[in-house]
């Protein structure tokens, strides 16, 4: 798509400026690869199990593939805090409440997950 | 293979015993479609990173990710306690202190990661 | 201190306003409510563990103890971010990547404990 | 009670051996000393409440208290395993299934809490 065909009264970077409200586009390429290896991951269990492996040693994996989920999760609400929230908070009103609510129910999900 | 190559000290169960041993042969199916179901989640995951998702909805299905895990582990576990150290318990000596001790090392993994 | 003295270029209500960035003065009666009932929750356990209770019963009553914990510290870092964070943003600058930065952590925190 | 009262057909050790399969009598004073001193870090949390201190460094003594209960947990826990349920299951029977099963429910909530 070019933006020449943009029409007049849409800002050329609307779209590029929308992008980067959910903050995470610099390391876009970093949270692939990591969910890349946890996706792995979870393919090696499932090769575990088939293959009868020691439950300890799956459980060990478990513990490992979830502490990597963790963090891609603790990096996104970062990035989310840091983006989508810092600027709603800046703009004011109505947007900045609903967007510190469901950050604080999200935060809420992962501390109890 | 055949069980009639079996040498005499062997019994012909052994292997079968040792597989049983690690207790999950009966629900190894329902493991591996669960973990298939993890991996599609972790699948998803990256689709929603690539298509530049809302943070918040992306954390929330981390959040299922990591209940769904923490559930196989726990299943696993169970599965472990029942079979694994309940064999080596009523065997006793050192292997029974060997599998309290390895299983509590486990445990205290799941509850910190 | 009486306000009286405040000098002409101090609002009087700058100590209350410092106070109102820590965000849970209103609820503070309903915390040190919760908070009491988490002091007893310890003190409950130091009878039963005398009495030599049944550990498992003992285990239940630790993770309502730590539930109410985890409640008590989502309601405080919700205020935070209500109040302290979003101020620090709505006025810029450093002070608000620093007090970004010290959430995220704390965060980190929360949901590795 | 005095066990000079104790029927006959009453093993006079049949109480002390009932609490020893509660398992944690010889590390009772350690135990009770690690609650006392949470219980002192939640006395401190409604100090520093009612001082109202940072929430971040509430939210920091918080993760603090939440890792000493925990840890506690696990002491309790492996104390219980490698007791009462090691002895459940050395005598086999239904009572080795239910120990077992309530084992299971418990680290269930403590993973979950």
């Amino acid at each position: 798509m070019t933006e020449t065909d943009a029409a007049p009264d849409t800002p050329p970077d609307a779209h590029a400026q929308e992008h980067a409200h959910h903050g995470y586009i610099s390391n876009q390429d970093n949270y692939l690869k990591r969910l890349r290896r946890i996706e792995g991951q979870a393919r090696g269990l499932q090769g575990m199990v088939s293959d009868e492996k020691y439950c300890i040693d799956i459980l060990t994996q478990i513990s490992a593939m979830t502490s990597a989920l963790q963090s891609v999760a603790l990096g996104l609400l970062d990035d989310h805090l840091n983006h989508c929230v810092r600027d709603a908070v800046a703009s004011g009103g109505a947007e900045a409440e609903a967007k510190l609510l469901e950050a604080s129910a999200a935060i809420a999900r992962l501390v109890r997950s």
